[in-house]
């Protein structure tokens, strides 16, 4: 007898196996008892019909509360009406653990109890789902980079200087000495792109924002790719194709779960390249003729960013913003030097900015004007300089929020369900 | 003209083509120039013969140093002597930077300057060719688990409490209150894995120790798989295959890079399962016959699992450890239950434990038990407790040092170059 997963189940119809997993709900009618197994892979139907079982089991199955573990075993039929195609005529079953009452019903939840429960939350069809979405994001992510020859080189957590101002930076303690929590592994990538031409990161980065927004995280993953010899129409074409293979992945891996999502597929169909690409007075544009109260030449705001994407049924990229309210270390356009060339891609149905890149400087002198009109601390960026001194080459990439995504993708209203243990302004827990 | 990469170079034979990288070193002879350029994905001989290019480009070749970066365009030719196999005929070659008097130079440098020049001296050969090894090894990981249906669910980098005590943690402050960084994904894990049945981990974590060896690293990455109904002899075997996967992986996609850093493969080769298994109590008795100084019932230190592991040709699994001196979520033997039901792999060579794992505990009030023998904080693991409350089922898994593994794959004395920007107990620089 051996043990198999719900997910392999169709290889094992008409034999008897054995199952491990969790009683996901039940219903009784008369001498049947059907059982909603969850193994972690699928869910399953496990029907007890009392001629088929001991009189112990029958009766014990009377015992089984939500989130039991259980061993089943009997035979695999097909069965159209089902879940998942197929059900399981039971032979034995055995409790390993009958659960205490299980604190999540089917009834509506508050937030704050279902956070503090996230531990069991995450138990739950819907957050399930979300999880094994995420995964298949993360995959297809580095499987596209890797299958472009990208080196993955990761960049330090722990950093020592404040190189964009301190306010929204953790700080720690490093035996004698403070540093900070990385808010993005994009200098240092810079230097290992010199090192193998295509490189990428993809860790954990923090904002220690005071916003409570539905779209802000205080500690999220960004996957980073920077590219040696491109520039910024190398990477808008990289993004591009880049989001598609992704979207089209999860389409065809994770169309189960999209489904128990209730995700509308025909949305996410319409990614496709090329994407409309707008300059950013372009954008402007659009939200002065839909009235927006922001002035042209700030940066836009969570609404604006709504507003320019309801126009488009994909993602649209919106390229060359002022230099002003850009990064320091953003190459200035060549036909209008108070532009950077940079650009933001923004999700269909007000997802907001998922991805953010730029060409970087890769002038010397440029560099170390552009640090001192930001008041940085030159010391600091030294290592940083080192790279514009021996050997330096155009060179662009961009950063990709996991959390924004997996949110679009899964169409989630708040980030704190894209994440298993979301750190948020008021939650560490648990 | 396409800018090709000289991993692609094969494709091009005989045609002309365009590469764009940094020179590595050039040697000089009468009337012929030979470059030796990387481009961050290979290697290639560009030979600058004085009648095939303008007197400008051959004049300009005598101004390039080490590391500028070039624009060189040329026919490829098969060339079994030159590095790789190939080598370009060049018609035409721009300097894009001659760089600055580049420091790092083929003469001994001192560990300290090296390391203070990390950013420019992952260029260097040896170094390039380990940060590939480990993108590889971690490649492989994720590829062994995904292909075995694990999920991906990254756990927390802030986590609230100092569940193992405070002496080895970094403290952050989280706006009002304390946290830390975590150690280990694994209490985290398995809430996960009662969610997806087979889950894992794979992020920085980190160890505030103030020891100064060549095997610890403030941050370190770390891959954690966890999995629902597994014992101890489960986690043995998946380990086994595991590591068994990822050499292969290596010597199969990465022998280039292997030969540059003068690994002997045949120890490589060895790398096959099954592996030796034996208890604690074994080893001890090769220990005390080799004269250990080690109290039997203690932990081994470094040199003890050095001693261990030089008895064999491939990685070994020792397991049942006493439950004194292992954590406090361990499943006891059933047959004696003053041991653990875990295990530590110790690699070959003397590069000590890469993998340590266990049966965790599943029982309510054994878990309690042990929480109040260790002094822990009962409310820190209310959360971890409901585990144990709703269905819970045996479980198991094992936690994998990333550092450790590419320094024993790629046969490295120190873990500071196994990663990109190393963090030690003086340095956090660059």
């Amino acid at each position: 007898m051996t043990h198999v997963y719900i997910e392999d189940i169709a290889d094992h119809v008409e034999k008897e196996v054995t199952l491990k997993g969790w009683l996901y709900n039940k219903t009784d009618k008369g001498k049947l008892r059907f059982l909603m197994i969850r193994d972690g892979t699928g869910m399953i139907q496990a029907v007890v019909f009392q001629k088929n079982v001991s009189p112990e089991v029958f009766q014990a199955t009377d015992t089984l509360t939500q989130e039991s573990s259980l061993v089943v075993t009997g035979k695999i039929k097909q069965e159209e009406r089902a879940v998942g195609g197929f059900e399981m005529d039971v032979s034995h079953l055995e409790a390993m653990q009958v659960a205490e009452t299980y604190p999540i019903t089917p009834k509506e939840h508050g937030t704050s109890f279902l956070m503090d429960n996230r531990h069991l939350w995450l138990r739950s069809s819907r957050q399930h789902s979300i999880m094994r979405v995420r995964s298949e994001i993360i995959k297809a992510c580095r499987d596209f980079l890797d299958d472009r020859g990208f080196i993955l080189v990761d960049t330090p957590i722990i950093t020592p200087a404040a190189c964009e101002g301190t306010t929204t930076l953790f700080k720690i303690d490093y035996f004698d000495e403070t540093a900070y929590l990385t808010q993005s592994g994009q200098l240092y990538n810079e230097a290992a792109c010199m090192s193998v031409g295509k490189t990428y990161c993809f860790g954990p980065t923090f904002r220690a924002e005071k916003s409570k927004t539905r779209r802000h995280l205080m500690e999220f993953w960004m996957i980073e790719p920077e590219v040696a010899f491109a520039d910024l129409d190398d990477i808008m074409n990289l993004a591009e194709e880049y989001l598609c293979t992704i979207v089209e992945r999860v389409l065809t891996e994770r169309r189960e779960e999209l489904k128990a999502l209730e995700r509308d597929f025909t949305l996410l169909e319409a990614v496709r390249a090329p994407f409309p690409r707008i300059s950013y007075h372009d954008a402007f544009d659009i939200l002065e003729k839909e009235g927006t109260q922001t002035p042209r030449g700030s940066d836009f705001g969570g609404t604006d960013e709504t507003i320019v994407s309801a126009h488009f049924d994909r993602p649209v990229i919106v390229h060359r913003y002022p230099k002003t309210i850009k990064a320091f270390y953003m190459q200035p356009d060549s036909k209008d030097p108070e532009l950077a060339l940079c650009m933001d891609i923004l999700a269909p149905e007000g997802y907001g900015e998922i991805i953010g890149g730029s060409q970087r400087i890769h002038d010397y002198d440029l560099l170390v004007e552009r640090i001192q009109e930001h008041n940085l601390p030159m010391e600091a960026f030294q290592w940083y300089l080192d790279l514009r001194k021996y050997g330096s080459v155009p060179h662009s990439g961009f950063g990709m929020g996991v959390e924004r995504v997996v949110a679009w993708i899964c169409g989630i209203d708040h980030v704190r369900e894209t994440i298993a243990f979301p750190r948020m302004l008021s939650r560490m827990y648990p």
